[in-house]
């Protein structure tokens, strides 16, 4: 796996705008493209030019870190050297081709590349309209992103991270460790040292006349047991519980009860 | 899964910004909250305070369209009414709580709303930085967004909306429909159209002269109907194609080939 994420990594999908209106879009988008180890940005005939101070700008210093830019007088001269293109857009077209959700776009992106080197191209249309039905043509699939049909008015930065997003899952995903604990520099308790402080809070709970009837101790028992085994205590912790039963009953803490190397 | 989606849409996790300074980016959160069919914003001591003209004009609309915004003055009291609470946050913290990437993290909030009814809120920090420990000490577990470690500085609006997209790929996922062709008015081709058009094809090649050799003849034709077959062809596009052939060789097109209803 880290051997195809290396082969990915050199094959990132070239993110392509087309027509773009506002440089401070295409700053955002060039944020979000870094965020997610996007690199290759092309920019078919942006509205203001280029480069573009407000662009700059509101990169956050992607455009200087890594973010490269080429211009383009149309999508077909953007594409020339990919294998593999796909266009993102919300409305139905009369065109007939796959359509993909973000998720299954980068999918077929990573197969494209593991399988045959391929580099993938994904195009985006201008704030205002979209991409025309020539560029649409030229792609070979649909990507729609799944979005609240009542409000699908998406942001040009936001359209493109919802999409690098997935990119990036595949390639720095493994360093979030999504079911691992982060871990402090204290480790979990052990068994006995769970075990010590339940025996002690129930017998510090039955000396102070917790337990109205003596049926309920199995079951109050229980119920601690469940809830410091449920929380993940730390041995730091199981300390700290020990200290507030002692505070409370006025006691010194027991140390025998929660040491233990 | 239908009454799965209408009792997630109404416990949509609750969004709330601690600290967060500029009224654009509380607009742009807006936004991309509405996108992913997300309402309820809350906002704990914002900067500029609250209504805020720049989040207006940046929310294009998502304010006045559905998205209500409440104001606090503590985190605490944002989240009062929750039953779970997600921290997100990119730096190592020292205390001990789960980690979830934003894709776990959702699953996770659809699972207690599912299993128990349990509504999450889902806390981000200010643009400077980020959420304070106390924020986090309250939360139940912390989400982080697999991102390009040279390059973590990520928008809050963006943030939002990656955690946005994984609810909203679970309420909308199902309308992309991800592995269907979208149709046009005509209906793909039957294979006996299909078979008419290559049979044609090459018997006008055969009488062009294309095949230098005999031998050829079958691993051409082979190639031709695999070509047409991978590339399901629509009733409509086998009649162009008829018609490509008529023109070149200077014919009429000879429409017995690829008429039959």
């Amino acid at each position: 796996m880290d051997k195809d994420i290396e082969t990915l990594s050199t094959l990132a999908p070239a993110i392509v705008l087309v027509k773009p209106q506002l440089g401070e879009n295409i700053g955002m988008v060039a944020r979000a493209m870094l965020n997610n180890g996007l690199t290759d940005l092309r920019l078919v005939a942006p509205r203001d030019g280029w480069p573009n101070a407000a662009a700059d700008s509101a990169s956050s210093g992607a455009l200087n870190k890594g973010v490269t830019v080429t211009l383009y007088g149309e999508t077909a001269q953007a594409v020339e050297d990919m294998q593999y293109v796909l266009a993102t857009t919300a409305r139905p077209r009369d065109m007939i081709k796959e359509v993909y959700t973000p998720e299954a776009a980068i999918d077929e992106t990573c197969a494209q590349a593991l399988s045959g080197g391929n580099r993938t191209a994904i195009l985006f249309g201008g704030e205002r309209s979209g991409l025309e039905n020539e560029d649409i043509a030229l792609s070979n699939a649909i990507i729609t992103a799944p979005l609240n049909p009542a409000f699908t008015s998406l942001n040009l930065a936001q359209a493109v991270l919802m999409i690098g997003y997935e990119w990036s899952k595949r390639i720095y995903g493994a360093q979030v460790m999504p079911t691992e604990f982060k871990k402090g520099d204290t480790p979990f308790a052990r068994r006995e040292e769970i075990d010590g402080l339940i025996t002690r809070l129930t017998e510090e709970l039955d000396a102070h006349h917790f337990f109205r009837s003596e049926g309920l101790k199995p079951t109050v028992t229980r119920n601690l047991t469940n809830m410091f085994s449920r929380m993940q205590i730390t041995a730091q912790e199981v300390n700290t519980f020990h200290g507030i039963i002692s505070a409370l009953t006025g006691q010194k803490p027991p140390r025998s009860d929660h040491k233990g190397e």
